[in-house]
């Protein structure tokens, strides 16, 4: 089975991209890697760091490659391959980095025709504060879940293939469904996104918005973390997922009725019951996940922004 | 002006007012120290760690205090100084440090009857994610802010003693009406941690919760961490400030629909443009907490519970 490749070519050479190409150089899993973006810049800054061996602004440069590694904004994937479509390899492997996969895929499927059965859906679990090239790291997908979503036409070589790829690099491999994905990224990583936008969206728009935020503290600090991400990436991810976060969304809405009725009618056991159960949920979820955190040798606080 | 006393009564010797006697003690403010506690156990182990001079489980061990110190749950407020009544001196000042403030001064005019004029309403925004005797220090409070929010009753002379105790214990003093406090805080405390609470009760009451909590990243981790204080004490604070909550949580609900409508409608501008504002508005708090922390020496992890 192919696990190592000889023209590896990236689309998006930030920081998913970027720390891709670093990871298969330092497992010599790659001869030579091209990088396509649609910044020079980061093309120049990339080549500088020694990411990648040439940068190309143009699709063209992609032609003989037999690995595809498409690391761009979810909204963009169908143009991207549509560009790449002429001087893709019929042999060449494809595979993604999105964090939506129901809509990646439908994209995948209208750009690519027959090529389609050689693409793998996949979303490393992994991300960083920080962007771009200078934020790669060869060490990022390592001991980091990779959640793979393979459909009835994706050939079960490649996706063999790219799942033995992600293993030689360190990540630990999941298969699920599409929909089963973006079902429960929607509820764990894309509504909190919403929820805390919305709360300092609700704060900042409020009466005595100064006071609120000079006396917020910790609590505050630690919920809206993520409402400082960045806003174009999350309009496509909320937009991409939209029926799963619309869904999830509505099922949270029914919850805080229910909270309110509670508060209303004063129901002091019930609501500490209420409570009781999400704080076990989220004592047993620390535990758990400290466990399995120090278990992977990996840092909590490197895998915000794509998670 | 006093701000040093002969005898403090601490009601409550755990994290809250166990570091309150102890900066007492350490800035020489109070000869003698008197812990009352319905808990014998946590009596006999701040008298262990010399955080009190005497410690007891009832009331009467207060009488002759010129400070009392109130740090119990918001809920037990009235029985308290209802039962603390015929020992109080008439001249004692009586100040708290309860997360809500109107419900807590209802209580007191209701226990304290002439006494009230005395009662300074305080809320020192410190804590720790650690409880009990054993977690209080000394230095809680230090650059800190501390809330008062007199009332008309409440005596001038009371308030700037309270007020300038708290300054001599290195505390920042702001002065607020019990209602801009209430809403202030439901907005920035007591709202997002209703809503911490209830995405991880929806996350654990869903179809594939196992799935969903084991793909749970960093996102979900710092969105919920509050989501794990403590239900009882939570349990008091959002029904002690319920009707301001509860208006919070009404504006909130409204936002969400927006939201909906936006995603609904699949509009990219107003989407982006929505998520843009709140993420300016993080970032920009973001950058000044950062420099208030460091200006205020003040790690910014030990302001959990009590916030």
């Amino acid at each position: 089975m192919q696990t190592s490749f000889k023209r590896a070519g990236i689309i998006g050479v930030g920081l998913i991209g970027g720390s891709f190409a670093a990871a298969l150089r330092q497992h010599a899993l790659a001869d030579y890697l091209i990088g396509l973006d649609d910044q020079q810049k980061t093309l120049d800054e990339a080549l500088k760091l020694g990411l990648i061996d040439e940068g190309s602004v143009h699709p063209a440069a992609l032609i003989n490659c037999d690995l595809i590694f498409l690391a761009v904004p979810v909204f963009q994937t169908e143009a991207v391959l549509e560009s790449l479509l002429p001087y893709l390899s019929p042999t060449a492997l494809v595979t993604d980095a999105g964090s939506t996969k129901q809509d990646v895929i439908e994209a995948a499927r209208r750009a690519l025709g027959e090529r389609f059965v050689n693409f793998v859906p996949g979303h490393p679990i992994a991300g960083k504060e920080t962007n771009g090239p200078a934020a790669a790291q060869a060490t990022l997908y390592c001991k980091k879940n990779v959640i793979l979503t393979p459909v009835e036409k994706t050939s079960a070589a490649a996706l063999a293939c790219i799942q033995a790829m992600w293993g030689r690099l360190g990540a630990h491999v999941a298969i699920m469904s599409p929909l089963e994905h973006d079902t429960v990224f929607a509820a764990v990583s894309h509504l909190p996104h919403l929820l805390a936008y919305a709360l300092v969206w609700q704060v900042a728009h409020s009466e005595n918005a100064t006071v609120k935020l000079d006396c917020a503290g910790a609590g505050f600090r630690d919920f809206t973390r993520i409402a400082a991400s960045s806003p174009s990436m999350w309009t496509d991810i909320f937009l991409a997922n939209k029926t799963a976060l619309l869904e999830e969304l509505n099922t949270y809405q029914a919850v805080l009725e229910q909270v309110q009725t509670m508060l209303q009618t004063h129901d002091r056991t019930v609501l500490q019951g209420w409570l009781s159960s999400a704080a076990n949920t989220r004592q047993n979820w620390s535990l758990l996940h400290s466990r399995r955190e120090s278990k992977l040798g990996a840092s909590a606080e490197q895998t915000e922004n794509n998670a």
